[in-house]
């Protein structure tokens, strides 16, 4: 069944140990449909200026992802610069020019509206209520969001959760959302709030899962080089929300699984600059990663 | 089979967010044997002072521990004194009085010297070497170290990784002995030393082991609460090894299962002050965990 991804469009200027990129495609909605389409069809809702190159995004076309909710606006493309420090884990933003997506309003085109997989990138909380607003009858709404709109926009972030059926932070936003830091009771804290499920990602310490008042752990795959971790998070929810919406139904098996194939795009993504990963990746080259999981898992 | 474990003896003063205890008894080779000896006998060499209260410790002879080689001088036990802050991962150092084991010799036992199974716990490099030239016909070393041998006696501590089939080491400590961030490349490196497996332990994120090309994870056990994270490495260290003295053999099955153990019985540790939680501990408690985690990483 089809996904729909609400999030940002970006071109990206990238600096890590292992090289650099200059406006590259990227953005949370593009990272999240390279993924996803992988797996499901993918309707994206997002905004570019008219300085944006579509032939950089041609092979989405390709792979069953609707750009029909692609607004394009007169005006730059949102940009976005960082630097990565030698351990990956850390990053400095050199810049952030917001440019046609500081007035972006999420329109969600009429044929979307139907949309059953709804997943909500990181955006300003309001305007993750107005796609919400603007669905018809979801069937599973995903959240994802950030620090910036925990310490920024915390009540309206709170409403996003109450009409979120999943959750998807970092152990850190985790933390910061709920002030406990306990892992264990910040979940039960969201969980009050109305999520069923919550996904946390802790880069190279892997993925968690609650679901049914049982934890589920994924590591992260065991590479030699992170190349460019950008789009690592984005990869990840392509992956998890792309997987359920092809098995068309919510069981904790569905879930855990998810998870593992969210980490296994992930694992792809970063292998590379911007999302060149993930253009030639296939249900082949997944499915082994996959089973590579298992097998550092099992006894 | 049973072990032997060469370490310290300390009475420790530990205050953490959720409570305090003062001259408790600990050191690494205590916490190793009230954990290992649920699994298998343990043979215990080290040093205390005249102060030292044997009767704190008699759970552990009733446990099957040998203390033939604890060898009491005249003079004060070691003393540790450490503050926990309230993430738990950071902990200063209030004093350390080395006290009796400042001038500490590991003399062996005769009766000890056929001992099979040798854990190498966190002491200095050259007295690590001193305990395997008396040892016989060792059929596996273990080893754990940490960073300030790392930085202060390199060279000695190398010698003790080629004559060590295992060893133990945080990511910390790994990625500082190799000088390598990269945890898959500081891995090989090591191997090319000599040690077949290696653990590493990360504290909340769990424990990887890297034996015969493949990795294993385990996750940290979510727990509600860390009451007192000290000595978590050691009780880690003590159902790993426990366990695997006790299969009396080491394949990939019995080394993966052993992190699980070791994790079990850390899990365990971590919620109680000093080893308190490990002196009920008992196999079937045990067992639970580990069939827990299991369920935590299965799909």
């Amino acid at each position: 069944m089809s996904i729909l991804v609400v999030g940002s469009i970006a071109y990206d200027t990238v600096e890590t140990p292992y090289g650099s990129v200059q406006d590259s495609p990227g953005g949370s909605a593009l990272y999240f449909s390279a993924a996803a389409s992988l797996f499901s069809p993918v309707n994206v809702v997002g905004v570019v200026g008219s300085d944006f190159n579509a032939s950089k995004i041609s092979f989405l076309k390709k792979r069953g992802v609707n750009l029909d909710g692609l607004y394009v606006e007169s005006g730059d493309t949102f940009r976005w610069g960082g630097r990565y420090h030698k351990d990956l884990n850390q990053r400095d933003t050199l810049f952030t020019y917001l440019n046609v997506f500081e007035d972006f309003q999420p329109i969600i085109p009429e044929q979307y509206k139907d949309s059953k997989y709804i997943f909500l990138a990181n955006i300003a909380p309001d305007l993750q209520l107005q796609v919400l607003d603007q669905i018809h009858k979801p069937k599973l709404v995903i959240l994802d969001t950030m620090n910036f709109w925990i310490s920024g926009k915390r009540d309206t972030l709170e409403e996003v959760f109450k009409r979120s059926d999943i959750v998807i932070l970092n152990d850190e936003e985790v933390r910061e959302f709920t002030n406990e830091y306990s892992l264990l009771t910040a979940i039960n804290l969201i969980h009050k709030l109305g999520p069923k499920a919550i996904v946390i990602k802790k880069g190279e310490h892997g993925a968690l899962l609650h679901y049914e008042d049982q934890f589920f752990f994924t590591p992260a795959y065991p590479l030699d080089r992170v190349i460019d971790p950008t789009g690592a998070g984005d990869s990840f929810a392509g992956g998890f929300v792309g997987y359920i919406a092809k098995e068309g139904k919510i069981t904790k098996t569905t879930l855990r699984k998810a998870v593992m194939y969210g980490s296994s795009v992930a694992s792809y993504n970063v292998q590379d600059f911007s999302f060149n990963a993930l253009i030639d990746l296939d249900m082949k080259k997944i499915q082994n990663r996959f089973e590579e999981f298992k097998l550092m898992t099992q006894v």
